[in-house]
């Protein structure tokens, strides 16, 4: 059995629940945070360091790789997991995502999605069936559909003819994908509208996926939208399926979504603010540049066992100052660590049927309030 | 004894010779090569990384952190060690190779040096006291003199004149000093000049100084140049004294000093190399961006340990193509492996009293000609 999802644990006070999820790179206990490696590497961070943050999976982006340096380039060069060092499990995404945000000139048909690469303005064109090829060489354990994403907020119309479309393009997905060795996860769209989310949760719960992801949510909608929107569409998800909320988010947004059910994340906040010399820490981010930090010789977070955190802030804000690499290569370690401790914590409150005590001990540290009842 | 310098074993055809050197932060073991940590950090690479390299003792220089951050927040913040984290030997330079090189304006009278920050115009003034008073707040294991550097070629007035300002400031460096655990390296000036730099040798070690850098080469002369003023330099060092050969150099400039009887070096060549997609190897150097490595799935080096060459040379050109950060950091690791297996090399053969046939080798691997007798 190359696959399996196994329920460990499902808490009484919400929908939070502990699982493992194996793959033919290893096992993965969920909930679980995925850090983005892009260009398949994960910025500033060696696959050695990442391991040591706590992180099983990875996630790697179609469209940045196809574009450079092309998929049989790194099917040449053995598939992701030899590319990249990395021999735990990596997800693809199917490159939906980024040609709606990054490329030019994305025009949509039935057929596809043709548009012209951020890097040189070469027209490329991906197609549902194209979306599995490319990742089948790139030798992904997780392999996602071709999905058409709009922006929020959009008219009823757009959203659900791109809702519909994402089905059908997930029913050819499906029939493109013959790898035995990677799964495919179908992505369920329909923006806010929960009836659109039901529709396409239904549709694509009855082509029987290994696993869902929900999509088209963080593209600018406010959290309790976003919350809302997992809260009519979990619930119609299958249970003995890992469930997966694309590119979410905040670590506040990560115990909302745990409690509402879900089991997986990737995000680039961690690895994006790190770069940016802001640390996360249990009493809510710090700016490593502010001057106030200059002489502190205390770490980030005195209980983190991270590499940054061995350093004085004075020290991590010197590199910041001085535009040394080091400084984003280890507050990304730290940021990276932080939420692997973050869902580290999660996993044991459920585990121990405390979790709902634990989001409400976050909240408090964090100083953010509980979203009002939907 | 907080430092100690022992002549391990002397080769019998060349004046190469094994030693160990003691510092409070641990034992060297020369020939040695220091990493540049110019501001603090080696760029790009973590302490534990370059631990791994191989690396015992490390380079910071003293004008850029008394820029920034400041040796006062420097020592607020634990001294060197404590802020960089790095445990093992640290030497800091003086400041006086950067001030020539880098600073703007610089005026030298007998008092010292005054020249504007690069980095924000700032008047700054440097004198021998206030050199070693930097270095001692620093808190580096060996702090050097402070010392007129002129670029060459020069007329003989002007190197003179720099060389005997170096001397004089050296004494009044000597007398500055007063930490005991902390020893200065004078520095042998005198250009190419051989009766110069016998004049300055013979001051500076009527001194009776911790060690001898021999300083002001790699400045623009041609190495058979820089070969000859060692050749007339070291012999007037004292034997039992770590010697150190500042700002070199290419992987032959360290064996053919080694062979004059150099013991210490530093050199940015392996980290701006790397950082720069270009790879030492036991053929000679390769440039990763090339397209001939598009495909090529072996590593830079096979019989290299290091972090890099558990990748693909495919991979590395990808990570420099894409910009991502972990290509000069890997290249970097790599860089500093290689000549931190260099120097082991050299120990080895010279503790089996076979150095000059490893040099003979070496040469013939790299293609380069022995230097002509002088």
């Amino acid at each position: 059995m190359l696959f399996d999802f196994e329920i460990l644990h499902e808490v009484t006070q919400s929908e939070a629940r502990l699982s493992r999820f194996t793959t033919p790179h290893g096992p993965v206990d969920m909930p679980a945070f995925m850090p983005v490696g892009t260009q398949g590497t994960v910025k500033g961070v060696d696959v050695g360091r990442l391991r040591e943050t706590g992180a099983q999976m990875i996630l790697a982006n179609t469209y940045h790789l196809t574009l450079r340096p092309g998929e049989q380039t790194v099917a040449a060069l053995g598939g992701l997991h030899a590319f990249t060092g990395w021999d735990g499990p990596i997800l693809t995404d199917s490159g939906g995502f980024q040609i709606f945000s990054l490329a030019e000139r994305a025009v949509v048909d039935e057929e596809g999605v043709r548009f012209r690469s951020h890097i040189d303005g070469a027209p490329v064109e991906l197609t549902p069936e194209r979306a599995v090829a490319i990742q089948e060489h790139l030798a992904s354990d997780v392999a996602m559909v071709l999905d058409h994403v709009v922006a929020l907020p959009s008219d009823r119309a757009t959203v659900e003819d791109a809702m519909l479309r994402s089905v059908r393009w997930a029913e050819r997905c499906r029939e493109a994908a013959t790898r035995p060795d990677q799964v495919l996860f179908a992505i369920v769209q329909g923006g806010l509208d929960p009836e659109l989310r039901a529709t396409s949760a239904e549709q694509l719960v009855a082509m029987d996926f290994a696993g869902y992801a929900i999509g088209g949510l963080s593209v600018g909608e406010e959290p309790v939208e976003m919350y809302a929107a997992l809260d009519c569409t979990v619930p119609l998800l299958p249970a003995d399926r890992p469930r997966y909320l694309m590119g979410v988010g905040r670590p506040i947004d990560l115990l909302e979504a745990v409690a509402r059910g879900v089991d997986l994340f990737d995000c680039v906040i961690p690895t994006r603010n790190g770069r940016n010399a802001v640390a996360f820490t249990d009493a809510g981010p710090i700016r490593l540049r502010n001057q106030a930090h200059a002489l502190q010789r205390e770490p980030i977070e005195a209980n983190c066992p991270c590499l940054a955190c061995r350093h004085s802030r004075g020290y991590l804000r010197h590199l910041f100052q001085a535009n040394e690499m080091l400084g984003p290569m280890l507050l990304s370690i730290h940021n990276l660590t932080f939420y692997q401790r973050l869902l580290a914590e999660s996993r044991q409150a459920i585990a121990e049927d405390r979790f709902a005590a634990y989001c409400v001990e976050r909240r408090q540290r964090w100083s953010v309030e509980a979203p009002a009842e939907g």
